[in-house]
């Protein structure tokens, strides 16, 4: 992959900001090899985030953080610069099923995934020895009606002990606290096991078993503290039909819950996502 | 298409069932050119579709139905058995909108849909051209808050003068009242435009918009006396994302709207549906 | 829709481009409704489309290409402007066979596709019934071994006398002469019933057919004087089985083709298709 | 799951077969839990498949076989009958690539793919680790030009010696010759990373990437003689576009590949495919 800087920007939509942006960076020698952008009528907001060759730069990551600084101001923007070759550090929250995760990990593990993994939490234990496998340390936190809020501190103190960049929650069937929520505000990715806003909460394809449904789907989200209503990345759906019971539904369905959860984190982790009121603009 | 008999069957499973219908079929030389099975766990129903060449039964079809009643009565059966080559006759319904009966009215006369289309029924005058020119009847109903019961009635009255088999709704925004529903039970067909129960109602595509969802859908169910709640026939999606506006939604869902509908029209048409509970079994 | 301009640029790439184009439009104060880039690793070309605000802009069409001209020698641009408000003429070829015209004309009649249909041209006289109802001019064209250089003669005469700018060929059966494909370089439209490079040329459904894919598709792709060669537009598959005969495909693959070719038409028209060697960038 | 036995029939088409078969089944007891049958109209063949309750049945499988066997006779009947509690033995031949490995080993190891996996073979020694954490034995079987013949007896050896049922090449990129393909004759599932019969042999994302095609996919078939010319189990895409690199397209391709390996695997584990000259027939 190229070493390249990614400015991602939004702001009040106005003449002349792609225009003001790409000369601050072609001044500098900047070399685009990516540029998205997006006007939003409803909101009357622009996005863009520029992919910028890192050896075409003249200055320094900070000295282009200084000089532009003063150009997000006048605008008021929103924004972040980041570095490809530094990698996200994503803590992975589990419980018993191991689809998503080891999907995760084998991605990781192939090098098709470009981040760090510095450590996986679970209030099970039978994933231990496949994360161990890949040399990552794991953490078991039971959890349980009595000690919810204690194992919810030491889930928060671990993530900042690791310094998590991003928390996953493949297929972690708990309930993220609003503490914990508002600490990683459009960092927590969960997936969930139905087209939302169809089957919110617990059973997702037992509900959509019962309904009859002909399409059964998974949704990756950033996680709010309204279940299952944060900003969605991705979703995809797969065809079932009357001979399908409902243990069927939950093994097709483990394909397509993995597949959508790669492919949101993969935005994420590309700095590809600006989440802008409960919608996600997809900067790909 | 090959001049068929379909004997459609469902009753209580047990053992020997499909010994006894086949048996009974060879006897009379009936060749199966498909047949379809369905054993419901959950229900503990048996489903059956036979298709059989109509040149190789050695009798009639009044015959073989006497034949057969015996039969389904000692199995607790209902069945029914038509003629491929008697037409079903659908009566549509349709509002302002023209892409699904547009589409609805192509295939049938590129005879790629075989039905007869004895009236189309509008609750606006913009069709007519387009339906006369297909040399069918086009009947203009209006209906407004106070006239809501006597233009009902007059769709029943023109439904029951046309002999409608099935009635299609294709996009018609009105409410069926009870009375049409009970007396088209599971034959009265809807599109309707989100992925059901996803946006159940009114403005399907303004709430997909605003919840930010990233794929679309239609859903072909047929129509019951709660709103959107009848059993599915099919469903489909298409894509989007946050470049597309409601309007955008409104376009690209006209794609999926129209081809969900034929195919589940299709299936009725074809005696590959039947209704159990909230659910349909799609024997193809 | 709001009324734009749209400037596609394509040019060898370099630092700046971006800078120079969009400081160029912002400085007449266009306001850039979408604006979509590419920098192709491949070639080191780089393509750019800018959806300018036509109320925004502070100079008229012909003032901006002035004042444009200069940049796009600078840069060796190849570039086109286009006003959304000035439709497209399309002439529209067409067979024996009716879905994908039947469905380009609903679209357009529907508003849902921006152009005008200044004529059908068909080697058959089937569709003229259908085509006159929309008040569109039908030329009957036959075609046959003896006469085909003088019925492409009038073909393309044809064309220019409705000054075509863009030419569909809607399972139009017939091979394109080099000298209309010349005339019409990137700008004619063919629907192909396969998903290339599978089953190129005659029967594709029958080859499919034979060798038990699992998918069939189509392609719409621009005419090149290399049968079924040309740049890719778009392509799209639908799923079969073994219970599929070839005329159950040929059904099922006109919902693919009308879609595809509707899909890479309105790319076509609303500038976003470049064609680039034998491929396509799609500037969306 | 369920236990069963499975019943698989093809022979020549004519009537009574269900009949006759249905009746044998019934007259011993045998609840249906699954029936699926196709008439070939082009080849004029019949094909069944009867899943059995094991529990059901009054007889014994060999006594069932016993029994079955003159009707088996009298209608010319390729025939198997299985037992869904016996595992098929499945050999995995893999080179360097570990996604559709780890996607098997991960889904056998969840219990979601019923078969035993006797032992791995590869021709590189860098998957040892993760096969030996299944605890599944790993042979390294280095192949090249000198030693070609040689390796692919030690290979068939490996085979015979762990009496493998069936043998899946994950991705293995060596040519499987004749006298493997004879001896393993409709029981060696091949995944190829195109869209059969587009991009046949070595390097079919360099030709999807240089013909500019807008879906990428993967085909399951079985191994024969001809390369990539074997019957085809199941077939995928994905979508792409101008901004994929041939690298970009490796990477979306890996999800396909492993999905249409896995789906096609399944079926075959289920005893749903039977191979009919060149074509599959999927009872399902």
């Amino acid at each position: 992959m190229e070493h390249t800087y990614r400015l991602v920007v939004s702001c009040p939509d106005k003449v002349g900001i792609v225009a003001k942006v790409s000369q601050f960076i072609s001044e500098y020698g900047g070399w685009l090899t990516e540029a998205s952008y997006h006007s939003d009528q409803d909101s009357g907001w622009f996005f863009m985030r520029n992919e910028i060759k890192a050896s075409s730069l003249s200055i320094s990551m900070r000295e282009f953080k200084d000089a532009f600084t003063p150009i997000a101001e006048q605008y008021g923007m929103e924004w972040t610069i980041s570095d490809s070759n530094k990698h996200k550090r994503l803590v992975i929250l589990a419980s018993h099923a191991s689809h998503c995760i080891a999907d995760i990990l084998h991605r990781w593990h192939s090098e098709d995934l470009y981040c760090d993994i510095p450590c996986v939490i679970s209030n099970h234990e039978n994933l231990r020895s496949m994360v161990e496998w890949y040399d990552i340390p794991f953490h078991y936190v039971p959890i349980n009606k009595e000690n919810k809020a204690k194992a919810n501190e030491e889930i928060l103190a671990l993530c900042q002990k690791y310094q998590a960049d991003v928390v996953v929650l493949a297929r972690y069937m708990q309930i993220i606290p609003a503490s914990i929520c508002q600490h990683y505000s459009s960092r927590i990715i969960n997936i969930h096991h139905s087209f939302l806003p169809s089957f919110i909460g617990a059973n997702p394809y037992q509900k959509a078993h019962e309904r009859g449904v002909k399409l059964i789907g998974a949704t990756c989200h950033y996680v709010t503290e309204q279940l299952d209503e944060g900003p969605i990345l991705d979703q995809d759906v797969i065809r079932v039909n009357h001979r399908h019971s409902k243990d069927d539904m939950v093994r097709l369905g483990k394909d397509v819950e993995k597949t959508v959860l790669a492919r949101g984190l993969r935005n994420h982790l590309e700095d590809r996502v600006i989440a802008k009121g409960n919608k996600t603009i997809i900067l790909d």
